[in-house]
């Protein structure tokens, strides 16, 4: 099962695909993000995220997306942009005909790092550690999108140990 | 010129296209309302947004969309909604090479009724007056749109005298 997590936004898009299966470790096929020049237009800058999102998609050909749900505790200029970002990519999983899923970020932060409330270092490191990247993953909003595609595939494969490498380093809790 | 307004959102969409020149009154084209089922899934209920702005734009051939600016005084789950609609809408508007403008809502209603604080049934009484409807354009969100689309003309065409019929009743204030 083929999972396209995304972080949306109009500035930056974050996106990761995994790979997961019933039992199997995670693998992380691709990740990375969208940016668009803060001198676009609105409109140009929608545009920029449904094509890359919609291409991205087509080449990667995901079973799923998901997509975190939105929370109004930030700025408002913020969340309009977010919300105006999420519309595009939600319209670009549906043309491509791809089932959307939606998650609270509490419970992707909790799919991750066990914890609701984990900052966003923790949520970085458990998702190298997960999916066995070299690296931290970057920037932030690339770590969330495949956190919340780690998120969809722990809540619809019940994947129990997905990571057969030991847990020896904490999460500094 | 021909103008397409829009009044955003994901239940519902109002439409408006209307047709001005330097000098000359407004003619109405046409105007409505897209509207999504309530258990559609909101990828859905985008797409069909989407779709239907998207063969507006193909059928009218409008030479500019305008769109409300979005404020947040309203209840954060509505904007929620409206923002996403709004990011779709824009979308439709740029893949159709239709360039966007973008009025806060106090420019709109001072372009219809002179006052930038007026009521909902101020503006739908003055777009019907100025666009000579037989009746009040229904529902709001087609109100709204007409109105928009008439700010539009008026702020690009700097039109004097747009109505030649006299403004016999006033606005009940």
């Amino acid at each position: 099962m083929l999972v396209l997590g995304i972080d949306p936004g109009t500035a930056l898009t974050g996106y990761g695909v995994v790979r997961g299966a019933r039992g199997s470790i995670l693998t992380p096929v691709c990740h990375g993000c969208i940016r668009t020049e803060s001198d676009w237009p609105l409109a140009r800058k929608l545009q920029a995220v449904y094509q890359e999102v919609s291409r991205i998609i087509t080449e990667s050909r995901p079973d799923a997306v998901a997509v975190e749900e939105l929370f109004f505790n930030q700025n408002a200029r913020t969340a309009i942009a977010v919300a105006q970002g999420r519309g595009v990519t939600l319209l670009a999983a549906a043309e491509a005909g791809c089932p959307v899923f939606e998650y609270p970020p509490l419970a992707v932060k909790r799919a991750v790092t066990g914890n609701g409330r984990a900052t966003k270092e923790q949520v970085r490191y458990m998702v190298q550690h997960l999916l066995r990247l070299q690296t931290l993953p970057s920037p932030d909003d690339a770590a969330d999108a495949l956190a919340c595609a780690i998120c969809h595939l722990n809540t619809s494969l019940t994947i129990t140990a997905y990571n057969a490498a030991p847990l020896d380093r904490g999460l500094g809790r």
